[in-house]
C-alpha cells in the first residue's frame, strides 16, 4: 500500500467506525409527550459498508475512488428476530435503482450494521426494474412475508420514459436470507402500491391492505386504503377491494394515502400507522397518521384521530424528495415499548420511540376530524374551556402559570 | 455624508471586502476520492459589485437602499485566459431577467471578482427576453464562441403567459468584452436548449451538441443529447441531429439530459460532463454525470458510468429552484488539475476540484448501468466479493477493519 492510499483508507475507516459506533441521543427539543425523536438518523447512505462502495484493491483502484456509490438508505421494513431489530432497508445506488439489505442491532435506536451482502431477491418471469418499500409480516402460517413494490416500464406507453407500472411483489423467507419469490399480487386495479399482509388469517383467508391506483403517480379514482381477502398466497388473486380508510378533501390525506407496516395487535384493537399525501406549490407533502381498527374485523376502523402523527421536522424536511416522511416498519416489544422507523425525504431513516399504551391513549382520545374550520374552532374551544375551568378552580401555581405566563 | 449614511456604507464595504477576500477551504466531510468539495460557493449574489446594486449618491439615495438588487449568480461558463480563470456567470436581477457577466481570478477556487460592467450582448432582429447558461468554446478557428439559451414569448400562445420558446443564441469574441452576435442556430426541432460547440472541426465542419425538445419545459420526444455538423457558423443551420446519449427509463436522466460544457480532450477520449433530470414528488431533480467519447469521432460514446457524478448535498439542496445541480463550465489546467464549476439550486456557484486522470479512472472503471435492480445487486455483489476475498487473504489490520469495525 502506498502511503497516500493507506492514509486515505485510514481516514475512511476511522470516519466509518465513528459513525457506526455513535450512540443516539434523545432530541429534548421535541416534547409532544407521545413519542421521542432522536438527534441522529438510525441509518444513512454513509452507514453502508465500505466494501459495498469502494474497490479496496490498490492495483485496480489506485485513487481509492468510490466505485459504486450509495445514494440513500430509507423506507425500511422492520421485525424483531432473536431479540434483535432487523431492518429491511431500501438502499438506492447512484444509478437510482433500489434494492433490499438487512441492517441489524441489539438496540432499537442505534448500532445498526448491514450484513455482508444485500438481499438477493429472486425475480418472476417479468424482471423488476426497481423494487422498494418492503413490509415484513411474520404470518400465522409460519412464514415471514415480504411485500414490496415492483416497478416496470409501462409497455403501453413506451414513448413516455417516465411511464411505469407499480405492482405488489410477494416473497417469503424463514431467515431474511433465503427468499422464495411468489407471483405478484393480481387485482382489478391497473396499479398497486403500499400493499401489506395482515399477520393473521381473517375468516380463514390471507388478508391484504391494498392501495388501488389508476396511474403510476396519481391514485386517481383509487379511494384510499383497501382491504381484500384471498385463499392462496402462492397465487394471490384478489377480486374485490373494499376501501376501509378513504382519502378526503382538505385533510392530510387528500391526494393519496397508504397503509404503513402491518398493524400491531393490542388489547383495544389493531393499531395502524399510515401515510397521507397532499399537494402543495412545492409538490407533494407526505405525513404519517395513526388509527385503530376492530380486533375481530381489522377492516373496521374504530378510532381515527384528526391530522398527522409525524410530519417532517428540521433536517428531515430536506432530501432527495423533500417534504416527506414515510413509514413501512415498526416494532412493538414485549416490554410495551414501540419503535416507529420512519424515513425522511427519501434519504435517510429515523426512529420515533413510544409505547403501545401511549399510542392507544393517542388514537382513542384525540378527536376525529370535523372537516371544516368553524367546527375545528368549536372543538378547540371545548379543550380551552375545560383547561381554563381547571386552572380557575386550582390553587396550583404551576397550573396557573399555564395561562398567566 | 451623514453619519448614518457613512456608517451604513462602511458596513457594506467591510462585509463585501471580507466576502471577496475569504479563502476557500476543502470540505473534509466529503470523501469520495474522486473530487473535492469546497466549504463556500465561489460566487453568490453578494459577490456582485456594490456599484451594481446601490446608488452611492446620498442626495439621490439617502437611505442607501439597494436600488437594483441581484438575485442570484449561477450557471457559469468557464475558460482559462492568460493563466486566469474567467467565469461567464449567469447573473439574475430581482426582476427575474438574466444577463452575462465575467468574474475573474488567479485561483480556481476563490478570489473571483466581477469586471466593472456586465457583458453587453448584441441582439438579433428578434430581441431576447432572457439569455442564460453560456457555454464558452475556444474554437480551432481562432474565435471564442459563446452559445447560450435565448428565450422569447411563444407568440402562438399569447394567452398562456408561461409559454416561451427556447433557442440557441450564438456570439463570438476575442476578449470576452466585445461580442459579435451571429444568427441563432436553426434546426428542425421546435426548441433547443443546452447547445454546445465542440472545440475542434469534425470532418471539416463545426460540430454541435444539441438538445432537441418539443416544448419549453418538456424534452418530449427529444431523445437526449444530439450531435450535428454544419458548414457555416455565421449562418448555422443543422439538418440532422443524431442522438448520441439517450434518455432512459428509471435512470438519473429519465426526463431530460443535456451536455454541460464542451468536452475536454484527453489521451483516452473526450471527457464529458452533462446533466440528467428525473421527476419526483417534489418536482424535478437535476444531477451531473460524466461519460467519455471517441477521440476521432466525438459522437461515439465509449464509456458511460452508471448513475451520477455530483448530486446536491447539504446547503446545495435548497435554493430558488431546489434539488438542482447544473454545470456549463469546467477547466482543465496544464498541470492536470480539473475544476468543475457547478451551480446549486439556481442560486449560487460552487467548484469541484479533481484531475483529468482521476476523472478518466472514474469514467473508464465504473460499471455501466445494468438498468434493473437484480442486475445492480449482482454487480454490487461482485465488488463486495472481491473486497471480502482481499480482506480475507490480507494480514493488514487496516484492511481487516474495513469489514470488522
Amino acid at each position: 500500500m502506498s502511503p497516500e492510499f493507506r492514509a486515505r483508507l485510514q481516514t475512511l475507516v476511522m470516519d466509518h467506525k465513528a459513525l457506526l459506533s455513535r450512540r443516539n441521543i434523545v432530541d429534548e427539543s421535541w416534547q409532544n409527550g407521545l413519542f421521542k425523536r432522536y438527534r441522529y438518523p438510525v441509518l444513512t447512505a454513509a452507514h453502508t459498508p465500505l466494501t459495498w462502495r469502494l474497490d479496496l484493491n490498490e492495483k485496480t483502484n489506485p485513487y481509492l475512488i468510490e466505485r459504486q456509490g450509495i445514494n440513500a438508505t430509507f423506507n425500511a421494513g422492520a421485525i424483531e428476530l432473536d431479540g434483535k431489530i432487523h431492518l429491511m432497508v431500501r438502499v438506492e445506488g447512484y444509478d437510482r435503482k433500489s434494492f433490499f439489505a438487512v441492517a441489524e442491532s441489539e438496540s432499537p435506536v442505534d448500532g445498526f450494521r448491514f450484513w455482508d451482502y444485500p438481499v438477493t431477491m429472486p425475480e418472476t418471469d417479468d424482471p423488476d426494474t426497481n423494487v422498494y418499500d418492503m413490509r415484513l409480516t411474520r404470518h400465522q402460517d409460519g412464514w415471514i412475508y415480504g411485500l414490496f413494490c415492483t416497478e416496470r416500464k409501462d409497455r403501453s406507453r413506451m414513448n413516455d420514459l417516465s411511464a411505469a407500472t407499480a405492482q405488489c411483489g410477494i416473497a417469503r423467507t424463514r431467515d431474511l436470507r433465503n427468499w422464495e419469490r411468489l407471483p405478484d399480487l393480481k387485482s382489478r386495479s391497473p396499479q398497486q402500491r403500499n400493499v401489506v399482509l395482515h399477520p393473521e388469517f381473517v375468516k380463514g383467508k390471507y388478508a391484504f391492505y391494498t392501495r388501488p391506483q389508476d396511474d403510476f403517480i396519481d391514485a386517481g379514482s383509487g379511494g384510499g386504503i383497501g382491504w381484500a381477502l384471498c385463499d392462496d398466497i402462492t397465487n394471490a388473486v384478489i377480486e374485490e377491494e373494499k376501501i376501509i380508510d378513504r382519502r378526503y378533501y382538505h385533510t392530510i390525506k387528500e391526494s393519496k394515502n397508504g397503509q404503513g407496516p402491518h398493524p400491531i395487535r393490542t388489547k383495544k384493537g389493531w393499531l395502524h400507522v399510515a401515510h397521507g399525501v397532499r399537494g402543495c406549490a412545492a409538490g407533494l407533502r407526505y405525513v404519517l397518521y395513526a388509527f385503530l381498527s376492530d380486533l375481530k374485523d381489522p377492516s373496521k376502523v374504530t378510532h381515527a384521530p384528526a391530522g398527522y402523527l409525524i410530519a417532517p421536522e428540521g433536517d428531515e424536511r430536506i432530501g432527495d424528495v423533500s417534504n416527506v416522511v414515510f413509514c413501512n416498519g415498526m416494532v412493538a416489544r414485549k416490554d410495551g415499548s414501540m419503535y416507529i422507523y420512519y424515513a425522511s425525504s427519501d434519504t435517510r431513516l429515523h426512529v420515533a420511540e413510544t409505547s403501545v399504551d401511549r399510542m392507544l391513549d393517542y388514537v382513542m382520545n384525540t378527536p376525529s376530524d370535523p372537516m371544516r374550520s368553524a367546527k375545528c374552532v368549536e372543538l378547540r374551544n371545548k379543550l380551552i374551556e375545560k383547561n381554563l375551568k381547571l386552572i380557575e378552580k386550582s390553587d396550583d401555581p404551576l397550573l396557573k402559570a399555564c395561562r398567566d405566563l
